[in-house]
């Protein structure tokens, strides 16, 4: 039996956030969070080791520090629920790794993680936190009479000095798809400057996923890219018209970064779980213990999924992880405890999954196999910026159904796209999370002319209920208008 | 006859965004645009004069200069009829300012006022732009045949240098209200190192102006902040039950934090101008020609309006500017032209207003009379952002109707906010811009609960039908269903 093949070049520019959504209030403030990216060509003056040209230390802290210095934010990730179960069990069902043991929180933020290992039974915690979110981290661990355990230490974990090793380190590094936001270079930097050699992670081992997926965004973003090419053109006849410059020049650029910052960018996005149409696979693994930052500079994987739904559309690829509380070898954990930010009905976290778009999407069937090329490396522009490179190919199942496929692969070339996709580390506000219709967990056919129906089902199924509403109503209304004596009158006169 | 006299502290942090209105398609990469502010110790490099301590221009360029360097952004403002047509008219209805003449346009963008005063007659312009925008406008000004007259030079004006002293200098620096974005400092610098001593500045004058508004905002805003509220005491009492740590002590400063960055933050708006209650009052004059940017560091003035509303809301004050082209007084334009962003139906303008909102709103009647004071300087974290002090006193005209009025007269004390406020720069994005109908021009009575029952006005009004709509359906359905031999029947048994 011979398998068809397709190759298509996925792009995708990921736009992966800070790791908080959007608060119970809209924030304007926000938008402080964001990071220079396009066109800024930054004084570089401080230079570290991390795999980007060069950090300039004020820039860093511009963009990226002060986002935690803000309680909301905080208080939207002590409010993920699985985040937090997850933190808690792996701390007190492990209290042997605690009790009369020195900690060290990096990234300590509002303190919880600090004040929970003191509460386990550490000895002592430095908790250390670079922003002024130390001073209130201070406050939390005096109201929660800790402070003759933790000190809490305001500056970052590369340049503050500790009185002595700490058997723990306990930390929440993790950003959007794992790597976002590269604090783990910080945690690796305490681990290896702080950590005793019998010491022990919290997390201990993490993991990258990608899994085929379904949804409805990526024809809302073509629909969208179309409509503002539309008026690109309206724009540049007006302005030849009115104004007397010819803009068409433009066109062309207007395209490529229409292209490359809104089509090609990665999405924040809550999957449901029916919305993963193949089997999950695994980009990397960390063992938090043994890994170094030259190790986590670049992500590089060929990795396999099958399709596992009938007849349906990849319509990209989710990316997720999942960290776990293991201990190390010769000291583990009583209670292993893992936290995944896979897709999920119940446990949703506020990390989600980071969604890559095809454009156009793609017919596949039950069994067919998919490769995929996956790098992802860090932009020169901004080390807490990612880029990302995707290849796949299809190769069909035996079971060739669709007529349209076999057409297709008649047609397709082998080529991988050389381009390099942002993994944008902004933060993603409303703007970047899709109405929630979006996100239909239900099959979405393509209709011939790309149609978005399935954005407005629950409305419309609401306005199909109406007639038959009307008609009820009529009934009862006719029912209980029917004058009794006509009635009377017909029973006599049947 | 006696005034009664108000005085309340007017609290609002501005949200003055950068200048454009969100693209046609959203743009995930605006949050890119975003400026540090809180808790953002930024180390600072290049000290400039600017108001501010000093500007690291990494820093600057990173959350700034950036933004410029997207084609988006620059149709968005190449869009707006309203800069267009004044920009053009200013132009071509004084050619005998370009004729023959040297031009600088500074900040250039595409290149559309480089172009323009090419087109006009000008035998030199140096175009210049510190984004790579600079190689967009290179091109268009080939497409449009001025390469031979226009010179792009990409490059900040306080480091270019020119091989000539010019005789215009074209210009399109105003920021939202007038002077956010500080990007004026640039245009005084190219005046004072580059304009000839007869020279001419497009624009030539400006003028920032402010009036007292109604606006449901205020409502939904505080209505927000009351459930952010509601939320956070149930984050506390959760985290206190699930995970043992008491939160509490955190309440006030994150009620502080919302205050500061949510309720007293400004808002960019489009006002009708119907929500106008009150005169228009000025409160800065400048002279394109003469003004220093000491002058401009702070914007200080005592100014008073009087209500021409009947029983109305004061919901706070909105701000924005005008810029005139009139030459120089000894070389006037023959045609002067004016730009201005006040509320309008017809000529909106994407700079909008900026909203200053009161926490509650203020009954007011016709003929009271409001003593503003303002202030707005520089933020000592980024040069770009303001602070504005705001107080207002109500005189209350003879005519007292309201018994609400005299109460709140009597327990009125005198006293001023000596707060600062911040004139955030920052990027509006979608969150920012309120839902339409929050912006309603006709006046919304406030009910004793503070309800919102104006935002969803149209819905309600549609389901309040719902009822009648039944009845005539149920009527009909019961007329045409009722049968024939009946209602022979009865006619014959009447």
């Amino acid at each position: 039996m011979k398998n068809h093949i397709y190759i298509f070049p996925l792009s995708t520019i990921f736009q992966i956030a800070v790791s908080f959504s959007p608060s119970i209030i809209p924030q304007p403030d926000l938008k402080q969070m964001g990071s220079a990216a396009n066109g800024a060509a930054v004084d570089m003056d401080t230079s570290t080791s991390n795999g980007s040209a060069s950090v300039d230390k004020g820039v860093d802290f511009a963009n990226y520090f002060c986002t935690y210095a803000f309680l909301y934010h905080q208080k939207e990730m002590l409010s993920d629920r699985v985040r937090m179960d997850a933190y808690y069990n792996s701390v007190f069902k492990n209290k042997h790794h605690f009790i009369g043991k020195t900690v060290l929180d990096v990234g300590t933020g509002s303190g919880i993680l600090a004040i929970w290992s003191a509460q386990a039974g550490a000895k002592k915690v430095y908790a250390v936190e670079a922003t002024k979110m130390a001073d209130h981290a201070r406050e939390l661990v005096k109201a929660n009479n800790l402070h003759g355990i933790v000190e809490v230490i305001e500056g970052s974990i590369e340049d503050i000095t500790l009185p002595e090793k700490v058997d723990v380190i306990i930390s929440e590094w993790m950003g959007y798809f794992l790597l976002r936001e590269s604090m783990f270079d910080s945690v690796i930097c305490a681990r290896d400057r702080w950590l005793k050699p019998t010491g022990v992670m919290y997390p201990s081992h993490a993991r990258m996923w990608l899994a085929p997926i379904r949804s409805g965004l990526s024809d809302h973003k073509m629909s969208d890219y179309e409509g503002c090419m539309d008026d690109w053109h309206g724009f540049v006849n007006d302005t030849k018209s009115y104004y007397g410059v010819d803009m068409s020049v433009l066109t062309k650029p207007f395209s490529e970064e229409q292209k490359k910052y809104y089509l090609q960018n990665s999405l924040w996005n809550s999957l449901h779980p029916n919305q993963v149409v193949g089997t999950p696979t695994i980009l990397k693994e960390i063992d938090c213990l043994k890994v170094t930052v030259e190790e986590i500079l670049k992500v590089q994987a060929v990795v396999s999924s099958t399709i596992v739904k009938e007849d349906t559309r990849l319509c990209g690829f989710g990316g997720w992880f999942d960290v776990h509380f293991k201990g190390r070898e010769e000291d583990p954990a009583e209670c292993e405890v893992e936290l995944t930010t896979a897709p999920s009905v119940d446990d949703v976290t506020h990390w989600g999954q980071q969604v890559f778009l095809l454009h156009p999407p793609v017919r596949v069937n039950e069994k067919d196999d998919i490769q995929i090329s996956f790098t992802m490396s860090r932009s020169e522009e901004n080390h807490r910026l990612m880029k990302v490179d995707l290849a796949y190919q299809i190769k069909l199942s035996s079971d060739v159904k669709s007529k349209a496929k076999m057409h297709r692969s008649s047609s397709a070339t082998t080529f991988r796209t050389s381009d390099e996709y942002f993994l944008n580390l902004l933060p993603p506000g409303k703007a970047a999370k899709p109405p929630p219709d979006d996100d239909l967990p239900v099959y979405n056919p393509i209709s011939p002319n790309g149609s978005k129906e399935h954005y407005n089902s629950s409305r419309e199924n609401t306005i199909h209920l109406i007639p038959l509403v009307l008609l009820l109503c009529g009934f009862i209304l006719w029912f209980f208008s029917y004058p009794i004596d006509v009635l009377k009158d017909n029973h006599i006169t049947m």
